[in-house]
């Protein structure tokens, strides 16, 4: 477990103290450390910058990975681009590697106004930047994305939302807690003072089995998607990619992650109005469901769009589903970097 | 538990026993018992029954409920209705009320060509029928259904499938594996040795959560429909409904059904050639997936449908998800029955 979540795995990152961080529901994190990945170089004028956090279970080894290249939208010979791994993730500070008194089922709650608040400082002491070009995200990242956008609407010059709600559905909170109940329910568990993972193994083995079930679309098996990245059944698949991946993670910094995902409301600004939350947003705005995603469903995501001012909907069209995020649909990405490409060549308003 | 399984609760049945079933996967239930509940009147040329095979967790009462009534497609005046539970079902022969030494975690695995058996008997024998005008059965009853029509093409004048597959899909296997999981991880389980569901409380709650997520649709939750069924919230739908649904259920009924569930596929019978035994089917056939069914997706339903010689694909329009089999969508219960009539209209070839 401890050796998981290094740069070996997860590509090189910087760990950047951003101070002690009081969180919304209690508690603070003291020196609160942000592990960070850069690409490219911030220009004088410091207007490249675009911020990209990451997503349930995803660190900027994967961000990295799927969206960022030369030639691609996210270009680093262009722009500077700023990878953050949320609080909980386990390369910034989280359950797993906090110190004693916070440590493992210790842990406070952190919500995704939490680590805007963390990236907020980041880019603006840090870097001194006042104004992104962009800020990107996906899932997790999209709650983010938008929890930025109305906190801080003028830094937001242009918002790229993928597969994510700016205020989770009471389906959503539920079909997080079934991922809850599925490590929670291990008696290995030990409500969270486990010695290592390997003691929640059946648990995180439901839990990759869930996410299989929950997380790819039924045509994507039908389809033999699965067969074509080579394992021979869904069984195999669960058996040597789904349960491999999520097994050397650590469980509280997993549970610290869905309870901050079921509750991310930008309408907690707003007394609840969302229309109100929404209609703050500046950023030039792209909305990008993905067509299969059964877990942000691309209805959710439209009906967000239509209360963001200056906004466009673009679903992305793959068979994938959720986990398409992974990468695996190259035609996918190309639609992505399309419309990210379109998006950064938009005017600031 | 097990004032659970009685005809307080489940309307009026009869036990008929249809003698020892060997079963396809080893052992034999001795004195096989089929709880039954008939509607109407066998008509001297015995050309007026229909058969309907339960689904998972269903008992003849639902079944009554929901598909049969005067002026319905499924009128007992005009019709000799057969509603059969399922083995397992906790009403006819399962592992809650089996003798000794098949009792509880010992009863025997359970095929769905070992229900159609036992109910081929009952047919034959114990009502001396040798043709059904229609056989109709929706989730584990189209299973039972398709197997029928496969393995008895010329017993079966028409057959309604709804909801329903003919081979299970590998996606459909895991869905249904993510329910044992939910079950058989609550440690009050014991192997199946527990002395009381309520020992298994946590586990039929987890099950119940998660047929929640799955069972519905996503629009049926954004559009309120739980609200319209008079609960504040999803929390108070799941708390208020589906756990109460279940959680006086046998887990070990719970689980030999699923078990059956994952396995069913017709293509048994000809070496896996879906479409040979599909080609089989002599009866006229209406396919009717639910449009919005994340457990039995319409793209299944439809591919099936198009290997059956004399079938048709009747989409049923309806935003409840695969649980509106409970009947919560009158709309499509209408156009359900309006399609039975069709078929029931249509002249046997």
């Amino acid at each position: 477990m401890v050796d998981f979540y290094t740069s070996e795995k997860h590509g090189p990152f910087t760990l950047i103290d951003v101070g002690d961080l009081p969180l919304e529901d209690g508690g603070v994190l003291p020196r609160c450390q942000l592990a960070v990945a850069t690409y490219g170089e911030l220009n004088t004028e410091k207007d490249n910058a675009i911020l990209v956090p990451t997503w349930y279970s995803g660190t900027s080894g994967i961000i990295q990975q799927v969206l960022i290249g030369d030639g691609r939208a996210l270009d680093p010979r262009r722009y500077f681009i700023i990878v953050v791994n949320q609080i909980g993730s386990g390369l910034s500070t989280s359950p797993h590697n906090a110190a004693n008194e916070l440590a493992g089922p210790a842990f406070p709650h952190v919500r995704i106004g939490d680590d805007v608040c963390a990236q907020h400082r980041l880019v603006t002491e840090t870097y001194g930047i006042n104004r992104l070009a962009l800020m990107v995200g996906a899932s997790m990242g999209a709650q983010q994305t938008y929890e930025w956008a109305v906190r801080y609407p003028d830094m937001i010059a242009r918002a790229g939302i993928i597969a994510g709600t700016a205020r989770n559905s009471e389906l959503d909170f539920q079909l997080a807690q079934t991922l809850i109940d599925a490590i929670t329910s291990d008696p290995g568990y030990l409500d969270g003072a486990y010695t290592s993972a390997t003691d929640v193994s059946a648990g995180l083995a439901r839990h990759a089995r869930l996410w299989t079930v929950l997380g790819w679309s039924d045509e994507f098996f039908r389809e033999g998607r699965h067969k074509a990245m080579g394992f021979a059944s869904m069984e195999a698949f669960i058996d040597g990619f789904m349960v491999p991946y999520f097994s050397p993670m650590d469980p509280n910094n997993l549970l610290n992650q869905i309870w901050k995902w079921q509750r991310g409301d930008v309408s907690r600004h707003t007394n609840g109005d969302l229309a109100a939350a929404l209609g703050r947003i500046r950023a030039k705005t792209f909305v990008m469901p993905l067509a299969r995603d059964a877990v942000f469903p691309p209805a959710d995501c439209a009906a967000e769009q239509a209360m963001i001012p200056s906004s466009e909907l673009r679903v992305l069209d793959s068979i994938d589903g959720h986990l398409g995020l992974f990468g695996t649909d190259p035609a996918m990405l190309a639609q992505l970097d399309a419309n990210l490409i379109e998006l950064l060549a938009r005017s600031e308003s």
